[in-house]
């Protein structure tokens, strides 16, 4: 990634982030700087169980957390408004106005597969920091993480065809349509509709045209006519008034404009698509217009892909928005941001029966036959068969070159992960036996440690 | 709201919107203006249907849309982007680069209950500039409608006891965080923990601790007496390891402190909250610490609120994250925004069964002792008994002064009309029969005259 995108980026933030932290994450830490509770503290970041219908998530949103952790500064504005709120001492305020974020972080890279427990990330740093970077890590690996474990599903379905993300309008807001657009194309989505996104991100930009463009003119053939003359090789949408005879007047456009007549695609967008899609296809194909594709779009989600597919439905691609952008079965995840070791000691919470792996951990993922066949969760200094997944990807507050990986990088590797994975893992009903994800003999050993301890 | 608090909101915005569009409202922008359609264009934004689990939506979300349209610009970088993409022709640009809305703006106040169908606001522009706003316009009144309408749900549960905000975390992105704040405290919740937007929005902030705060001590007693020494009238996180054990020692610290000792409240995270709660009372009673309130958090949403609150549980207030945060249960609306006119000249959309209203309209609603009654969606010229609720805040591209609205004033507003509801669409089950909404005589006569001339 250049540093010039990476401006832009930025760019497309706010740039005050400093005080986008919970409060309990300043007032906690004003007391271990006070109580001089400043060593190492050891945060693990993961997902307590996966959403009922994900067999798998694909980890993202690195990249913003690590630029967030390199940038992160507090402004005297910033200062001015805590010392406002009556709770911070002016040492606690001069320590925010010297902050520098200057941990070492290891992580999966993004689009990696991962499964319950399994850490995304792991944040060694001075106990303070560790803790104050807390609100805004979690907010941006959930985000990214959960859209892009989404979108997988509905490129899966889609089995080859493309599929274009329509989302932005019912995104939550500015910052998960753009976020939302990366990690979508990351998981194999074709393009997006937000221009900002692909300014930003660097990532295919398409769309049609919408109903109101249609009504605007008095004659729906006047309106195919004017785009189709403007954008040679442009989709038309054909369902403003009737999708067949929408169908039928795109057809006599050849007449009307003869060698001039480009059109790439028409867009169904309501009714039913496996129905309409096979009429549509038909009324093409007796005209001679078999090079027009269909394209189908209209509260489509992972579910009415793979039903469509299934079904034969001669459509060639998907334009998918709300379900997608909103991830709209899993609107959350179980993600926490634990502590796991203070001053080299393991730590971990008792109550509410919801184990933390204590320590630095590692994951090794092991194949069979060329796939995917099981994790080990193991302590960090292990050296266990399979593959090693956390990677050093900053060492004391800087981004190691290693951490700066091209989206086209990213999806392509993504894709090949995926593949990995078993069959019904990939599948988007629930696999049974889920995928086997198992804790090393040493970490058993070390947790059972720390609990008696605890318990002590 | 204040010149000061303005550029401050702005801050945490992205600066260049001009891009956050769908890549077709700009192709079609481009076909309008060549094409010469550039008369005045209305547009109605409204929700189609109502979430299975709303009763009413409260609108919101309007002071970002008004801020956008007044600043909206495209920056050389944007027009360098676009013309990248081969689709635009420099005339365009042209127009882009000296782009100024100034178009007409009707809404409906913040915090005003809204139901199916009926305009939350209505833009009237030349066709080229309503269309191209129309991405960012839906992405933000969608968000900020959404989410205050499941916070006023939890404050309703609630009965009276204080929401605090906890959501950031899981929210969908830094927007939206944000947004969710300020939305959640319009409607009803007393505080958030989003430092950020405490800061932006002069919302009140609150905390406690973290359980990692706990854990960082050898002894949780330790934990405790350091966090009530430091911050009087704190709120202790009791849960760590055993919950009924850390009241326990929260106890026991008024015989360490003496006098020093005031802790203001005990929050209960995780276990049988209505149990745990009773326990707790008891517990604190019978040490003679009546004033100590208790405050509950962990994965609560309004039925887990109003489930404790109906038995009786001894909560003083309630922290709500997640589920609040992405409005879980319905983490998006079918809002939509409609062409109803151009050129002085009603449009509609006669496919798959879902009408539009065609023209400019207004709404009218109805009190039948003391409580809203019935609704009335009408012509815009017509005058009708009730109250109207789109008010003009735009005009020719500029604010009008009504449309600042103090952030506590659009508070008090919300909950007044709020009050105003029948019972039984204030209530979280769904009420049978909905609220009434009605279509004028007028405007019904109006729309079968367009839709007889769109048949033919």
């Amino acid at each position: 990634m250049s540093k010039g995108n990476e401006m832009t980026k930025m760019d497309a933030m706010p740039h005050h982030l400093g005080l986008f932290t919970d409060l309990y994450e300043l007032t906690m830490a004003q007391v271990y700087l006070e109580e001089e509770l400043t060593a190492e503290a050891v945060f693990s970041l993961f997902v307590r169980r996966l959403p009922k219908r994900r067999n798998y998530l694909l980890a993202c949103g690195l990249d913003t957390v690590l630029d967030y952790l390199q940038t992160l500064r507090f402004h005297e504005d910033d200062l001015t408004y805590l010392a406002s709120l009556g709770k911070f001492s002016d040492s606690f305020l001069d320590w925010l106005r010297d902050f520098r974020f200057n941990g070492t972080v290891y992580a999966v890279p993004e689009g990696t597969p991962v499964f319950a427990n399994e850490p995304i990330l792991e944040i060694a740093a001075p106990l303070p920091q560790a803790q104050l970077v807390e609100t805004l890590v979690m907010n941006q690996i959930q985000l990214q993480t959960m859209l892009i474990s989404k979108a997988q599903r509905v490129v899966t379905a889609a089995k080859g065809r493309p599929v274009i993300d329509f989302g932005t309008r019912r995104t939550h807001g500015i910052d998960a349509a753009l976020k939302a657009a990366r990690a979508f194309y990351i998981g194999g989505v074709a393009a997006t509709s937000n221009v900002l996104a692909g300014k930003t991100y660097s990532i295919p930009v398409a769309g049609t045209m919408a109903h109101s463009y249609i009504q605007v003119y008095e004659d729906e053939a006047a309106a195919f006519r004017t785009f189709a003359q403007r954008y040679p090789g442009t989709t038309l949408l054909v369902d403003t008034y009737d999708t067949v005879e929408g169908v039928r007047k795109v057809i006599e456009l050849t007449q009307t404009l003869g060698a001039d007549f480009k059109v790439g695609a028409v867009r169904l967008d309501s009714g039913d698509l496996l129905a309409l899609s096979i009429e549509t296809r038909a009324l093409l194909d007796q005209a001679g217009l078999d090079s027009i594709e269909i394209f189908a779009s209209g509260g489509l989600d992972e579910d009415a892909v793979e039903y469509l597919v299934s079904a034969k439905a001669p459509i060639d691609g998907f334009g998918v928005g709300t379900s997608m952008g909103v991830s709209a079965d899993a609107p959350d995840l179980d993600i926490v941001y634990k502590l796991c070791e203070y001053a080299g000691s393991g730590r971990l919470k008792l109550s509410a029966n919801k184990p933390i792996l204590s320590g630095r951990k590692q994951i090794f993922r092991l194949s069979e036959a060329g796939r995917y066949a099981r994790d080990v969760i193991a302590r960090a200094d292990e050296v266990l068969p399979g593959q090693p997944l956390l990677e050093i990807v900053m060492r004391n507050g800087e981004r190691l070159p290693a951490s700066y990986v091209d989206i086209e990088a990213a999806r392509i590797y993504a894709r090949e992960q995926t593949a990995l994975l078993p069959e019904p893992i990939r599948a988007l009903a629930p696999a049974t036996p889920p995928y086997p994800v198992e804790v090393s003999q040493a970490l058993s050993v070390y947790q059972k440690e720390i609990e008696d301890r605890m318990r002590g």
